[in-house]
């Protein structure tokens, strides 16, 4: 089923699903001076877990050096992508504002995706290349706000041409020039949060089938289990309830040390996708 | 109406949608030496129209000095917006990677948005805060990739806390790095791809009378308007749109100019949003 010019969704009923690399990081070389990031091990197997459901085909890779990194996404640019769907790359490190930490040293996360703008990587030319990156992007802390809760506070084209660089997602777990916060043993908020959403929601039922499951109730239920249901298919409205989670759900819990206690995080989506992204079963 | 803490859409009910900043720039101090931005007066008129439509209230500012942008933007910080929806703020004007162009100097595009973080201005803590703007980043261009079209190419908790950066969507006309191309009669790409899925899109039906409309064919007339119309309701599929529809609708055309010919531009989405916006008719 190829997608059309102007369809709404991406195809994603290619053979494959895709590769997802998932690079962890717990332990730094000693010159960094970095600190064992405790936890990410649970990130990690919670990623390769929800990603499987999802059909990805997920290679883990522990502690590498940059080299390393930067071979094994090289040489994925340069395989044959015809019968997949799209790609997905997640970081688990440590940051700072323009940087992630490899095992040895530092590099710029735009790195990881230059690999596979459309003019580099045609094979995944119209398909979503998308990234997710768990790393503090600076020192600075979000105190929050108190809300109160009931204030609320041309189809038939022969050819056409897109833009190298469209296509791509990037979910940064926060905001630059802001601290990301990890839980030691339950792993990082943003990835949690991440994994929560996506294997709740992440594997679409098809439209037709709870359709047909609600038809019996009448309009009125169908209207709520489509607004429910229906909105929240898609990758960016999973992305946004990702978001809610990490900003509402967590908070800071450090009542020794005033200045880190009691904060606050929000991630930071960029997008430059095309189409909705909905992640059929296959 | 309130929202509660896990609504997945932000209440849209208030009183007022909110303010709709536009400023717009065409000519420029002549010690900054930028030509004067023509076509940019069709950007301005689309978006007071389109914006009204939304039932914004619309404040168009033209050229104006660094010092006045920011007094107004910092007066509405201050104004008390309990019964907004939200509020929208657009730039068009000359820019470069991290810098906007008042008609006097420079600035950094942040300086939009620090005033309305939800610890600055609490009126608008848990609503959406929307900035869009149409300048270059840089004068990387992208010379794009053909496609052949068949290969596809817990509510009720007395309160809680929330980021002070949370809610907050920036949509750039183009990627770090680029140019961002504008017609010198039509208006740019982006605003013109804006407006036209805003106009087309963004006044929400009623879900139910949607609903009601399309029962009469059955579930599988009711699946493809909800395919087609549904998800297509909230601000961030209708952003998906309008990157598509600037990505595969435009193309420069400038044949004397080998370097300037042919190249293709795709809009930038960042989103910290916590729920879906629909525009829902006031």
């Amino acid at each position: 089923m190829p997608t059309e010019k102007d369809d709404h969704l991406y195809n994603m009923n290619h053979r494959r699903r895709g590769k997802a690399f998932v690079f962890n990081h717990m332990n730094f070389d000693p010159k960094l001076q970095l600190r064992a990031r405790n936890g990410t091990h649970n990130d990690r197997d919670n990623l390769r877990i929800v990603l499987r459901q999802l059909d990805f085909e997920v290679e883990v890779h522990n502690d590498l050096p940059y080299k390393e990194i930067e071979r094994i996404l090289e040489q994925a640019s340069m395989e044959d992508h015809s019968d997949a769907d799209c790609i997905l790359v997640t970081v688990l490190s440590h940051g700072e504002l323009g940087i992630l930490y490899a095992s040895d040293h530092p590099y710029k996360p735009e790195n990881l995706w230059t690999h596979f703008t459309a003019d580099k990587c045609p094979s995944l030319a119209g398909k979503p290349k998308m990234f997710f990156i768990q790393a503090c992007q600076g020192d600075r802390l979000d105190s929050g706000v108190k809300m109160v809760s009931r204030t609320q506070t041309d189809a038939g084209a022969a050819s056409y041409k897109i833009p190298s660089h469209a296509d791509f997602l990037i979910g940064y777990s926060t905001i630059p020039g802001f601290y990301s916060w990890r839980n030691t043993t339950a792993g990082s908020w943003f990835i949690q949060a991440l994994c929560h959403v996506l294997q709740r929601e992440g594997n679409s039922r098809d439209l037709l089938s709870l359709l047909t499951r609600y038809t019996r109730g009448g309009v009125q239920a169908l209207c709520h289990v489509l607004q429910m249901k229906g909105n929240s298919r898609n990758l960016l409205s999973m992305l946004t309830r990702v978001c809610r989670k990490v900003a509402f759900d967590f908070q800071s819990n450090v009542p020794g040390d005033f200045v880190m206690h009691d904060k606050k995080q929000i991630p930071c989506i960029t997008t430059m996708l095309t189409r909705d992204v909905v992640f059929h079963r296959k």
